[in-house]
């Protein structure tokens, strides 16, 4: 059975269905499109097209098919095409031709446009949900750790000690933006393609604004032309799992980094880490790897779908259908690292003792030319002299820390008081808002807690 | 003169100065590299860590080179690094040691954080206000072609006749949604890093929110860890202009198709194509043609942004550097891209005679199968009866057309009411919001008209 | 059973299992990895390791393994990690603690490693016997069309006459590249990194060059380290694949364009194409446009596979586990789609009744100027006097076959000899190799056929 | 002056002056474009169009522009479109009328092919030469560190001591095959296009094969239609600047992590690193991380590349004007960043005593399970053994070494000779060719150093 076949001399070469079936990916639109079938019939209704009988009908026969799908009692086969042929040829089967009559004012080019948006709209509220599941386990690793000491890196070399806590706040805080970004995206996906036929609309009048409502649209397209040929929810939703993933990829590349011998920073649970086949003292950081090899096959899936729409012209074209392979992909990756994540944060150990001790001499050289500042030296100028400091040290092999006050006031001359050289004292000294100071680190996690408990309200009102 | 000196032992290699300096390319940056620092003076003075004659003398000293700059007076030289460091370097030439006080409590990490944000600030709402204009031409040519038939596609195969303007509004409500994404966006841009320091804050009481203020933004960043590194505005923005230039690059698609001899269903101005230095006939569709080949290079800008920031650790690297190259083309092509369409789309010159006729007869299929369904039909059988006849049309050589109502009749016994048969009969029939309809289309137009004059509104408050 | 249990002291998270399990994955690798455990086997008799007999029954129940999966008789299952895992598991229940015998000296690192260079190597190989196959139909195809005439086309616009046969000859000559891309791109799989352990060589004195013979590779990789973490092959192969299916896809633009109603150059077989749900008249050109859209999905894993390696520090990293998916889903895609233009291409129909026709006069403005130019004129003047000529017969709505000899020597004084101003005349004057000429579109036709017939001589002999 | 004004009636605007124009962009293919030229006279004169002595003529007239251009006496200017416009209008300024003459049977699309071929082939060279730099950097490097031990890591975890010699060679080794890879990607570049015209040929009875020589081509490209389309050499060389480019990143991302303070394995030369503007004591790695950065932007530059060309019908369209951006980018980038690791690699300085005693003594731990093999017991049993040993020993805080013989033969029964456990011992005892042991890494240096010298020859001889 093709829904088309009427005008075609020779039947369909099985290379050609075996190539252009979609039936296997579309399965979990299924439900979706059932969804959307229902809201059909029932528009039908109301235009007068089929009695309101016919609707319930068809509706109940849905429900059932809906049933069977859920059930996984439904049988799919590569030569009925795609998900909806394989719905409107079960439905024939429980109703004969009364199932012919409820194509009447729609066509595929509507309907898959109808379940992907249902898609997209369902796997963004899980990804906001989840999202607020990861910040959360951050957020309370954070405050596990919110007087511990570390050092702070840029360019991967010690910069300034800063609380571990610090850290954890800077990945919830890019999860908080992942989420806002993804809320506001929801606005351009919540509207209803329904209606909108082929391309041009339907002569039959169907009420959109019902259509949408059924199907649980906030809005309506408002060009028929677009509202079949438009992805850009896709690739937004697409564009949006890439940088998320780019965020779960640079707190795995730090995770990798501190578990290494070198560093021995944190400690990864065993119940989520693997070891070697050849080597017995192996302990590998699987999940945080597998997250950023993840996340470079989104950028790929960013990469296809821009791609794949740049060259269309205007109106459906076959080659949507393949904007399945990266958004499914996409959505699995996020959601299941999102998952992940969410129940391997909790697991980790920092080595206080060792963050604390990591921390060099040296990274306390910026308080020494902030001393100096303090006592009235241009900056430039107590810059350049720690650095010849620090120069010095490093010739003579010896630390910061190997300098008694007299002999740090001897080098520089300038210093009226010498400061406590500890990562302690170093973080508390700090006085800006959002800095590493302890009490900017509290007042963080109490904000960044009372975000998280409302945008959680606002999720579990949608989903 | 390099801001770091102090502690090396050997000066830079020219080949390493030459690899790793970005003045040339930060040179756009300057205005805002200036403002940030005059709000910087301003903030040291407040925390009494210079006085404010100082603060002054810095501000004003500041606006001159602003003034230099502008007249084109500045000279960079690869030597100096980056904008930071040219900026401080003239300073000193005009202040001596006052200008080395000026960099207490921060660094060129939260410099160039602030530097970024203010640019994209910038040139998202230049392509706010952009996208309003073309929006604005699409807009006028559709209104002259509003009751002007073509055929509309799928497949680039004819589907239904549609109104010249119809698919001039779905480019519209694309630009539409671009709109929206980027001023979605704007929040995540509009916030300051200024006071983050290097990494952890500084101890210095600087008043974040002063600082915020003093450069218009909206808001304060909350973590000074993500403050220094956080770069997903660049990629935001840019993703969003490698979806808008799809679109543009769609637009372009339909163009030179449309403008080819075998359609022939537009004429582009003389003013904006050229010909060929061999073939004296040649006219050559040349702006949709680089617009669809720049929009594939965006295409690569969000891929190389991407796989930049998705294997950093936290804090600043150096890799961001390279994040200006795909940043500063992507800003770049998206605005001069829809500047020349603009200018471009109020010259097409549709010859709505050729457009009308390129409608088949077949096209009007649908309009068969409905009138059965309307005779009472179930759509799906009255699909494969009028996808008989359209078979039998091409076994005779025939067109629909060519069948008068009584032999439309015998064909089709179930048919009651014989439809007129003719393309602007067709649009005419359609039904539903959003189609193309007259009437709709006349909505559409309308409805775009006012949204458009509202979001100019809006951008020129911000601008 | 885990391979690694020994040192940790909690199981595996289920949830780990699911996100880190690589075994359905992996399936498609099973034939290879056993082939690999076959030739460890024999060299760990060889070396001394194991005895002769033991190794005999090793490679006994490797290979009923090998049977049994090709029965289908062999069960997956998550937990078993990945197709090592598997086979050594299947071996065990087989041979008891002999199983465990078989594992020394070697590292799941350098056996996937050899499996997937197995698999590329087949892959490629594959793919070049089908890079023939299609060549062959382009080349028949070119020879039933090596008389009729086209427009040819640069910008989609009419530039100069061409025989049909030039752009299918055109495709093939991509694809003969694609083909020595792919052969060159052989000699960097065909080498054998087993006997490398996990990164540094082994204390057992695996013979590397038996190893490498009995899976038949060329070359043993010189450098241990290397050798475990190389994924060269994989990015290469990805990106050859990538570049055959732009290929693809603008053979496939160039069908779509064609076959529109508008140019009507070329009839796509029923048996090839669907229709609409909707619309009973439409045939639609699937292959080529999922073949576009497939061709962007493959741009994506050439994005991801680098984007992937990029990263990585040295040694294998669990991130290499993610290059399977671009790697299959390139091999897949880049096969079936040769496979099925292969099968398309023969059954194109042109109507060369209307590709002739097509051609505009204007299309002949090049002979012209050349016709001046034989007449003395320099070619940028006689291009000018033409390019008027042209200005002038559209202005006055006329085309250049208006024009009577007498007209056209009024106009262009110059012009000594008019040449014949037909498309067929056209590309019989064509006087350089390569060009459209009939003679040169045989002998390419002739060239390009011994090359094939030489080319696949050289492929079956290693398949 | 543009050299297709004749048929238009209105002159280019502005706008659409500075958007078409590639002349800024072209300016480094104007040497290219002038020998072109200079074999184009040639050709003419040979085929009587124009005579020997008008050929003279313009070939000295042509030589003075290639002199002004490399005094930088040449100026440019956007409203002469690009370089064939700009080298033509000098050429008139010079010879009048007779440079009207140079332009017939050839086409700015077969010239732009040319330069562009003759520019890769140049950059294809240079790359190959520097690739030969920087492995010779590697071998020096890696020779000064063939005793010395550190520890070998996968997924970043200590797997076993290795040489610091043997990850040196293995970046030999992956360049090595780039050199492979851009050496046979020649042979595609190396073809001239010359003598198609703009797409089907000339009428001219130019040479070919001449035009070839001239310009220094070793084939002529078979097909007039592919030869002025085909921008696959420009795909290739852009992605195996990527793969390259990957290479380089994964060193980057090795010497960033072992400078760290945490590992402290390697020292990068001051001259060759910077500060930061705020910590007096930082040095950064500048050079591994802008490499890694600019990787990320060429893997852009490949994704942009192929998604150009994917949609695009036969024949030039003016997308592949922009295909100059990626391919100039990352040839630039490939070039700088080979020739400063170059520079870098041999200043390099590992810190010996700190990479031994760097290796924990888990790191031998296959030297355990490997000697109880050696004893008979089968290796997963002695995997197993000693995996159940490490975890005792971490659970009791010891090391390895910590247990003197006796102990371990206690905890491991079967073990029955106790092998030295130090690193020095281990990598010593490495059997198999490519291996860490001293005698197969020196052996590895030997093959490496007389490959690059015999590759070497091959370069010069072609440069």
């Amino acid at each position: 059975m093709k829904t088309w076949q009427g005008r075609f001399a020779a039947p369909a070469d099985p290379l050609f269905e075996a190539f252009t079936s979609s039936a296997i990916q579309d399965q979990r639109l299924a439900q979706y499109d059932i969804r959307a079938s229902k809201a059909h019939a029932r528009a039908l209704a109301q235009a007068g097209i089929i009695s309101g009988a016919d609707a319930n009908k068809l509706e109940r026969a849905l429900e059932e098919i809906a049933q069977e799908l859920k059930a996984g009692d439904f049988v799919w086969q590569d030569d009925l095409e795609d998900v909806h042929t394989h719905v409107e040829s079960r439905l024939r089967e429980k109703l004969g031709s009364l199932a012919d009559t409820l194509h009447a004012g729609r066509s595929r080019n509507d309907q898959i446009a109808t379940d992907l948006r249902l898609y997209v709209k369902e796997q963004t509220l899980t990804a906001l949900r989840r999202i607020l599941d990861l910040q959360d386990a951050l957020l309370k690793l954070a405050s596990r750790y919110d007087t511990a000491v570390m050092p702070g890196y840029t360019h991967l070399q010690q910069a300034q000690p800063v609380l571990v806590a610090h850290p954890l706040l800077a990945y919830a805080s890019m999860l908080g933006r992942d989420w806002e970004r993804l809320r506001d995206s929801l606005t351009r996906v919540d509207r209803s393609p329904l209606g909108s036929g082929a391309l041009a609309g339907t002569a039959f009048p169907l009420d959109r604004r019902l259509l949408a409502r059924e199907c649980g649209f906030a809005e309506v397209i408002s060009n028929s032309l677009d509202a079949v040929s438009d992805r850009d929810f896709v690739v937004e939703f697409v564009a949006s799992a890439g940088l998320c993933m780019t965020h779960l990829s640079r707190l795995s590349e730090d995770l990798i980094v501190w578990s290494s011998a070198e560093f021995g920073f944190v400690r990864l649970p065993d119940a989520f880490a693997s070891g070697s086949s050849m080597m017995p003292q192996k302990k590998n950081p699987d999940v945080p790897e597998l997250i950023r090899g993840k996340a470079a096959l989104v950028v790929g899936d960013v990469a296809a779908i821009l791609a794949l729409v740049k060259g269309l012209p205007l109106g459906y074209n076959r080659d949507l259908q393949e904007d399945k392979t990266p958004l499914f992909h996409a959505a699995d990756t996020l959601l299941s690292s999102l998952r992940i994540l969410a129940a391997t944060v909790p697991e980790l150990a920092f080595d206080v003792t060792r963050t604390q001790h990591a921390v060099t001499s040296f990274a306390l050289a910026t308080d020494l030319a902030d001393a100096l500042v303090q006592s009235g030296t241009p900056f430039r100028e107590a810059h350049a002299a720690v650095g010849g400091l620090v120069a010095t040290c490093l010739e003579e092999g010896r630390e910061l820390s190997d300098l008694d006050a007299r002999e740090l006031q001897r080098l520089l001359p300038r210093l009226q008081e010498v400061p406590e050289l500890t990562p302690a004292a170093s973080v508390r000294r700090k006085r800006t808002s959002g800095s590493t100071a302890p009490d900017q680190v509290a007042e963080q996690l109490q904000a960044a807690a009372a975000e998280i408990a409302e945008r959680r309200s606002w999720v579990e009102e949608r989903i």
